[in-house]
């Protein structure tokens, strides 16, 4: 074998993948199609957001890298929601797209027993069997062999771009498409499918005006996303707000026969839950504006991203619709807003662990799965890795629960369901949310991280010297007493803060500030917590009565049709993935409980 | 009109017209590929080198860019040849690719009449004539015009890559060519032909062996390339040098066949003067050995530069005969060398304002002319963009002489002689090299930069100032005796330098190092110049001697057949220039000079 372990992507996906291969010990090498794209951010120029934040922040607790590039990078830092309750609090960071970038490359560049190589996967060595995956071969023709391989094609596999009636075979504009890969899935009997999503134009900061529009300033403090380091210092930019009009609403109106969505020259289905400027004029006709968020993307560059207004149409016409913006009236257009489709693998053909059924030694992982977004993208190819790294050592795979991170939620829904849109992951995917907080994340994970042979001692004792702060705090504000009541018991109260504490108790100001953020969040949802902790019992319950992969499902009478299709479909590796499938009734889980109580489960 | 002018490209000749035009007060569009790209060094990641690093200067002088992209992104700088004659000594310096390109990009961005836009120019508008460009086409059918429009396409222009059996339509590695704008050209009748050149293989610096090789340092100090200021302050990192041998051609030779240069694949016109590796093995038979210098991409990037071993050859043969070489024995291979063949247009149907004589307005620069070289791009681009502006307020072009600068050599040589191969500079193309020295661009030219716009007040008095402080020194060594002579004899001396007077004058060290670097040349080498400026005063008498561009060849009585047809191909602007285009014999000129004399010139 060449080497142990191919990644195919330099992506979010494959940055993950590649370096928790590497770090854990086996050669790896990853092949990208341009060395210059490692770590591009394709679309907006953030890192994080509701739950996208979590997600951050458990990737990085189990030893993964993209906590590291936005900490180095980001030039704003909000945290979500702060108002509102912990769950659903999340840090998100602008980043430095061309930061981001060097870093990712430099990164990958720096690990030791990590090469990197410039070539474009064109298909997959077999054995004959036909069964198992050997290496891959590439467009310039290159037979390279490993062990295991972690595909991560992000929006390039047969990528095809569109803007009007313009249409080009990239996979970002102006950067060729991964041509031959998808067309060899098919044949192999891969579940090949097609997805769409879009981008907005970027605009030139100097043509703006910015009068018009509301500022939106960072946090005082940035934060870092890491849990290895406590604070980052780097001035902030703003960000600004504005708004679609009635008028910009009737140009997109009159011009919607010309979307190539409109007009069925995309095939793929695009994101309800992040749709183009035109799907939401038609789809809430009633709704007479619509935000837009205008991103810096960089320190130094001119580029504005214009969140909120990605489209397909024709750019005589996005001319004119930017142009109806308040303070958009004079933009410079410097890259047009365009539409790209692209090959996905149905992720119900795979394993939790994110190997494939059909083809073993295969695992894949971001986008390819039909998910959208950086840190959908990441937390997959971190798990990926992290799995082939398991399967190379011949230990049993890292599946994470629901009620442990949003990576467990993602790739339980993407195995167990499928997708037939992008799949973006959202605060409301997850049941035990609570459980699931962004400042917790190292106290669920970091041990994972550290048994899977991926994270340090270091963070390790970091974590305990952490948990040891937080129970002094705790300690100090149960003794300490304001008015009538503990610290510890005002600070339940919502108008309490641990800002306004410190005046009466100095002692918190030699804190570092996660420590401080933590407690505060742990006291004031208290309550909720310990609610939730009652419905996760019943709930583990469920997921720890496993189903073997070679369970016989026909021998067990009286499942239903449906149920008994899906089931053998997706292959559950617990009832309580089972109970998730949809097509599986109530009644069949009953049996399979019973089934399986009476011993007729194993570990798999 | 939507612009006042269009610059297609932003490559090193892009860069320069685009901000020349700009600044100068002209309404500017840049229309490139990819917005990412600008400013790329496709090939090797260093500025200047012999007659070059003085073409970099003379940019600087005239109020161009490129001595400040390189000044902010240096990581070693060296002068060349220091220990010999002035004419020959040149600065290079080695460029982190990355920040390079960043700066590049942002230094466009921020230009006020500067507007960039992210398309491919497939065609040009014509006014109803057919002999006046009025604006372009581009791929995604954008019809924009504009009064002037500078061409700049590198080697984009339906570049093809070549790497043994393999091809791609691709200008660089993995980025797509502009495809359609050659057919086009040919089509209107321009006399388009294809070159090639070639870039060598990228390797992973930890696995390099770097006991095996020579360490090349940089000077103690770096010396800035602009006029601008006095210093840089910045570490250096080391290059390194290490040879091919008998194994590396014999595997060389062995392979030939497999070459698309040798099987005839490429058609186009490779550099004699810098060949591929399989050139040098196949061209010089008895050389055992030659030279590869082993240069940093960057100061945080491992990717690594073998200067010297360019090729086409598959990659097993370039796996094979890297792997021969002292200190690349396990050379991990980033990227390969690859060679790219693209379209160019004769320059001999430019005039020496780089105007096309076919198509008004129409002005063409950098590789698209038939060079290779960052540099030659960037002076192309340059008085490309001046002369495009001087055009739109109607003013004569400024054309440089052959005696004052090598901008003025390399525009002279492609419009008078064309070229049929890729056309690099050297010293040796420059008669009156002796008056072009580098740390002497400032007299020469600045104040040209100022009359056409481009050049501020304070440079011109930073200029006076210097040439004051200049002659302070030079009174201060003819005022010190040593020994027996005075220091300004002294230092005519070889073994005399600046630095060792230094410390019998330490009023010296009160001078900035660029000042005390020019005394010592022009002390040392007053002689020489002196005796140049003789020649000089002859040539000037030709180049003096205008020729209109619509002088009647055919009614001049006596010229020969072969001279009058070169003659009106050329249509050179002074007897000088015609006494420079090969075909041309002494008796036409002798002709010319006598009807000319007679009062049948006028100027231009
Ligand atoms: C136009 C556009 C709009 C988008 N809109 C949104 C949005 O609205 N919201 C959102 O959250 N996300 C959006 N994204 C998606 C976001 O960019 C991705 O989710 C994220 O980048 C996925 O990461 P990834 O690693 O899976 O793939 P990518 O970041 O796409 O990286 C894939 C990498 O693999 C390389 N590669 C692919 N195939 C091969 C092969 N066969 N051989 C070698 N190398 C290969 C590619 O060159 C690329 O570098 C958009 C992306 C694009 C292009
Ligand atoms: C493989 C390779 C090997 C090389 N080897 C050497 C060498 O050995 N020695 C040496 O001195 N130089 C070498 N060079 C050449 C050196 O890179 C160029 O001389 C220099 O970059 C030329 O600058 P330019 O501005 O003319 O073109 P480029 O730097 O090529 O820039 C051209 C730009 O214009 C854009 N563009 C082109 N056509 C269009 C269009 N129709 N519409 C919009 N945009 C367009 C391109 O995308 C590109 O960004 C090599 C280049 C390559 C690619």
């Amino acid at each position: 074998m060449d080497y142990d372990a191919i990644v195919v992507g330099g992506g979010h996906a494959g940055i993950e993948a590649s370096l928790a291969l590497s770090r854990i010990g086996f050669k790896t090498l990853l092949i990208t199609q341009n060395l210059d794209a490692i770590g591009r951010l394709s679309c907006n120029p953030a890192i994080g957001g509701l739950s996208k934040g979590n997600i951050v922040r458990e990737v990085d607790a189990l030893g993964g890298e993209m906590a590291h590039l936005i900490d180095h990078s980001m030039i704003q830092y909000r945290i979500l929601n702060r108002r509102r309750g912990p769950a659903v609090q999340a840090p998100r960071a602008q980043a430095d797209k061309f930061t981001y970038a060097r870093l990712a490359k430099e990164t990958l560049e720096s690990e030791h027993n990590l090469s990197l190589f410039m070539d474009t996967v064109v298909d997959f060595l077999l054995d004959p069997t036909g069964k198992r995956l050997t290496g891959v071969i590439t467009e310039r023709q290159h037979t390279i062999s490993a062990n295991v391989v972690v595909l991560t094609t992000g929006t390039f596999m047969e990528g095809k771009i569109f803007i009007g009636e313009y249409d080009a075979p990239n996979g970002r504009l102006d950067e060729p498409s991964a041509i031959g890969l998808g067309t060899n899935l098919r044949k192999k009997g891969f579940p090949v499918g097609r997805l769409k999503t879009g981008t907005p134009a970027r605009v030139r900061k100097s043509s703006l005006d910015f009068d018009k529009m509301e500022v939106q300033d960072g946090e005082e403090l940035m934060m870092p996303f890491s849990f290895d380091y406590d604070s980052i210092n780097r001035p902030q930019v703003p960000c600004y707000i504005t708004w679609t009009n009635e008028k910009t609403h009737a140009i997109i109106r009159d011009n919607i026969h010309r979307s190539p969505l409109y007009g069925g020259k995309i095939v793929g289905t695009g994101p309800r839950y992040c749709p183009s400027i035109e799907d939401k004029v038609v789809r809430f006709p009633d709704r007479n504006r619509h935000q837009i968020f205008v991103e810096p993307e960089g320190i130094g560059t001119e580029e504005m991203y214009l969140n909120g207004i990605s489209s397909s149409l024709p750019e005589d016409v996005q001319w004119d619709f930017v142009h109806s913006i308040e303070g958009l009236e004079h933009a410079q257009i410097m890259r047009p807003a365009y539409a790209v489709e692209y090959d996905f693998i149905n992720p119900q053909a795979l394993y939790p662990s994110l190997e494939s059924k059909l083809v073993e030694n295969l695992f894949i992982a971001g986008q390819t799965n039909g998910t959208s977004g950086y840190e959908e993208a990441a937390c997959q190819g971190l798990m990926a890795g992290i799995n082939a790294a398991q399967k190379l050592k011949g230990e049993p795979p890292l599946v994470l629960s629901r009620n442990e991170a949003y990576t467990g939620v993602l790739i339980d829904d993407l195995v167990t369901m499928g997708t037939k849109e992008p799949y973006r992951m959202f605060t409301s995917r997850a049941e035990y949310r609570l459980n699931l907080r962004h400042d917790s994340c190292d106290q669920r994970l970091t041990e994972k991280g550290f048994r899977v042979g991926l994270q340090s001692e270091e963070s390790l004792s970091r974590l305990r010297q952490k948990l040891e702060k937080m129970e002094t705090v705790k300690d100090l504000l149960r003794q300490r007493k304001l008015a009538d009541k503990s610290a510890i018991q005002a600070l339940k109260m919502p108008e309490v803060t641990m800002a306004s504490l410190q005046e009466s108790i100095p002692e918190l100001s030699g804190f570092e500030e996660p420590i401080k953020y933590q407690v505060e969040l742990d006291v004031k949802y208290e309550g909720y917590i310990n609610r939730q902790e009652r419905q996760i019992n019943r709930f583990e319950k469920l997921e720890s009565l496993h189903i073997s992969q070679d369970f016989d499902y026909d021998a067990l009478d009286g499942l239903s049709t449906e149920g008994k299709e899906k089931l053998k479909l997706v292959r559950p590796i617990s009832v309580g993935q089972a109970s998730r499938i949809s097509g599986v009734r109530n009644s069949d889980i009953a049996l399979l409980i019973v089934h399986l109580d009476r011993g007729g489960h194993r570990e798999r």
